[in-house]
């Protein structure tokens, strides 16, 4: 059931008296839930209670951490249906996407807990003593990565499940041993509610500390600044906007103590066809990219909005191929009037940049809140000297820069941004002749995709989502995949420490059987 | 030959007008030599080198960056003995530090050579394809470390060889695929030139890219603010004081593309002497711990300078016994006139707090530059609500703090800002009883030791030299060991890529060898 309350550690309060609702953008009028904002109090003790949490958690054995994390999937699927209908009526995604991301999102659980049961995540170091070395005797050394401490996450308005209160940055937090603080997404704050109370039944089953998670409701940045500000948060998650995510990093960086903030935020998602593919399947290509940039309405971190290709009739072809199928997709709701309304001024913007030109745009009737997906065309020079048409217009549009020739492509993606993802699509054979082109891009960008399409993000350990800037604050980390628990962590040596005192990882008998890299040797055996 | 020029890629340079002199701190004269600070233009033009030899050298294999290293080492031990005269006249340091100093820069050197070679730092991950998974077929996906770009590197006072020029940044940076750019310290610009020309001839011999290294002089800040502000610096290393390292930080963090700064900064290193320990060995540990305060003048980021210990008659034993020690060490020259002017000042700064009392300080002549070791003594109450007190005196000063019990012990480690080390020295099993203390120092430091002394950074895979704030500025990376690497490289997915174009790490047949993580499993073996 949805009170519209904030969690703090295992109680619902509503101290504050800031209230607001979430939209149906699908009907365009206010759900009936009246969501209380989390007073300057309630966010000073979810902080301090995540703090007390942490001084136990953070010793957790991996084996309890992934009780924990599966019990939290156990638990948002016994929400059933009131979740998938919550979401729906709070995002205007469909019913199919919803079970879809709900899945994502168990999946990511108990992939995490997976992880930690497993245990070799902590990276154990060990070099032995040499008391005999001269002219020093060598110290026993061990490492192994400790949790950093309270973690604030910030949830993402266009995966209100995935990416949001027990998405990827929670999972991997609490996989670390890291309390978690939710600033739940105002867009979503139904649905945020609910997987709150599903977090909160699995801690209390599986005996967790009071605090290890609270769910905080906002309506502005208030609560965010404040959570970023408090002295006990040690590190931030964000998913969303370079605006928002930069001036995250900005206040976190002018703390007393800094704090590690890993943003991932905008993306244009450079596509390059070479002219060999455009000449074998041009027009397949135009179909499977008219689906990837209005997948999800266009509202994915990955969705293709800058299509590179070089000059010649084939080109020309794909062009129009692109124009005549993206035309016959139905167009969708977005998530909201903010972001509908973000996207028209976007596109309005990029359309009124000199020489480019709109080669399709739905002209049809469409509902409340539903997006026109459009495809546009400018020539390399032009995109080159304007970096307007670099930047993101979120939603389903894509641009098409028509370049004079291979050095101009490659100067075209060395000037653009950093980004999550760069794609090539190529005939067999034809990509060994662009090395220029592979290797810009490959500086631009996280992830590099070959004769696929960018959106669909794998959770698996060779997953990469993040890059250079902005496409993400720390181009060092990965926001999906198990490896995005490296955020949350530090590396800790014990010197000459008793063994009976080390933790389980560390301890002579390998007690957990994890693989260790002992003097420079990895192995799962005892010392 | 030391010329007073700078090095931008393989030529010498001096268009600057301004000049700098170092000084011999033993005699307290200016030594011969006319430094020329680098001008904007070589400091631009030192980093488009780096930048265009980056786009060879970040794809060179393993085994050419580590001839490159090793090369290094070589041509430093060729400077031979011009190498270590110019080290003693520029630091006051004797000639069994200089040399062993150069011994632990060939050691590092060498390491990161071996680490290269070896290939498997790079932690491949292989996810091979599923093409019939339902309800969506899943991608090959393979991911490994690649550089981030140009690093800029600047070094030590303290560490003339072993954190400057080619220190551990240098050789981890270059390791890693990053061209360097050193900004060479003003107090050791001989010695630095000297090892800088060392290893444009080894980068010369084997064959590397003009830019791979530059070696920048500079008197004032002028010449670091501009390199961390330009756009094609991708990360800076640091090793200095708070102010130093925070300036860095901050200049880094308002760049249109913020980017990581590693700065390795103060810390007091707390010691906790159990009262067990002390009642059986209070005297040795006084001469021991005399040993470690004034090791190297006090001039280790390790310098024990905050001593904690539980009020009784054997801790006043060794205070005592301390106090005794420490007079009876001859006292050294410190670096240069800046450095002893800046001990003495914080040194009056904390004796003038209230409640410290002065138990030890050298009183006999002492010559130009040569510091006088102290020794203090202050009640738990007091240094709990005195922060100036916490505060890092850099020389061979150390404080003891006289705790009621146990849990003011804990409150006060408690209350610490970030440490590179804590230090726990207790008689056998008597450990066990304090796990509060153990905790609080666990969450406060990035090295904890056990009945030793916290000097001393082995170079080992173990190693951590980094912790929370402000012992660094970012406490997931470690600046001492091959760990090191990671601060200047970021994961990256190839996804579907063909075999063919995939790096030597990646490829199915996995020609170097190297452990990977493939689907779950490390392992080897080609696939």
């Amino acid at each position: 059931m949805i009170t519209g309350k904030n969690h703090i550690g295992f109680q619902r309060s509503a101290s504050g008296d800031n209230v607001f609702s979430t939209l149906n953008p699908k009907l365009n009028i206010e759900n009936p839930i009246k969501f209380h904002e989390a007073s300057a109090e309630e966010i000073d003790q979810a902080v301090e209670l995540a703090w007390k949490a942490f001084q136990s958690y953070q010793n957790y054995s991996g084996e309890r951490k992934g009780e924990f994390l599966n019990a939290i999937a156990d638990e948002i699927e016994a929400l059933g249906t009131d979740l998938i209908e919550t979401y729906s009526a709070e995002s205007g995604l469909p019913e199919g996407r919803a079970m879809g991301e709900r899945g994502r999102t168990m999946f990511q659980l108990r992939s995490f807990a997976d992880l930690v049961k497993r245990g070799d995540w902590v990276d154990a170091h060990i070099d032995t003593a040499q008391p005999e070395r001269t002219p020093l005797p060598k110290s026993d050394i061990r490492k192994m990565m400790i949790p950093l401490g309270p973690v604030v996450v910030f949830g993402a308005s266009n995966f209100p499940l995935a990416y949001s209160t027990a998405g990827g940055d929670t999972a991997a937090a609490l996989a670390a041993g890291c309390p978690v603080i939710v600033k739940s997404h105002p867009m979503h704050a139904g649905t945020g509610e609910l997987v709150a109370s599903a977090i909160i039944k699995a801690a209390e089953k599986t005996g967790m500390p009071e605090g290890v998670f609270s769910n905080l409701n906002s309506s502005g940045i208030e609560v965010g600044v404040q959570l970023v500000q408090h002295p006990k948060v040690k590190a931030v998650g964000f998913t969303g906007s370079i605006r928002g995510g930069r001036a995250l990093y900005d206040l976190a960086a002018k703390r007393e103590e800094p704090i590690p903030v890993f943003a991932e935020m905008g993306s244009v998602n450079p596509v390059v066809f070479l002219p060999g593919v455009l000449e074998e399947s041009g027009s397949d290509l135009a179909q499977t990219y008219a689906g990837s940039v209005t997948l999800g309405v266009g509202q994915f971190c990955t969705n293709p909005g800058l299509l590179l290709g070089i000059k010649d009739h084939n080109l020309n072809s794909f062009i129009a191929s692109l124009a005549d199928e993206i035309v016959k997709i139905e167009p969708g709701c977005m998530l909201h009037p903010n972001i509908i309304g973000a996207y028209e001024a976007n596109k309005s913007k990029a359309i009124g940049q000199e020489g480019l030109q709109v080669v399709a745009e739905y002209d049809m009737e469409v509902g409340v809140n539903v997006a026109r997906q459009a495809v546009t065309t400018v020539d390399g020079a032009t995109f080159l000297k304007n970096p307007t048409l670099h930047q993101e217009v979120f939603g389903p549009f894509t641009m098409v820069v028509q370049c004079n020739d291979k050095e101009q492509l490659e100067a075209i993606i060395l000037a653009l941004e950093g980004q999550l993802t760069g794609t090539l699509l190529a005939r067999k054979d034809e990509a060994a002749s662009y090395p220029g082109v592979i290797e810009a891009l490959k500086n631009r960008v996280g992830r590099i995709i070959y004769n696929g399409v960018p959106t669909g993000v794998e959770v698996c350990p060779s997953m990469v989502h993040g890059g250079p800037y902005p496409a993400s604050t720390d181009s060092r980390f990965t926001a999906v995949g198990i490896n995005a628990i490296k955020r949350w962590v530090r590396p800790f040596s014990y010197q000459d420490w008793p063994n009976e005192l080390l933790p389980e990882a560390l301890k002579n008998e390998n007690p957990l059987g994890i693989v260790r890299l002992v003097n420079n040797e990895l192995t799962s055996d005892s010392l």
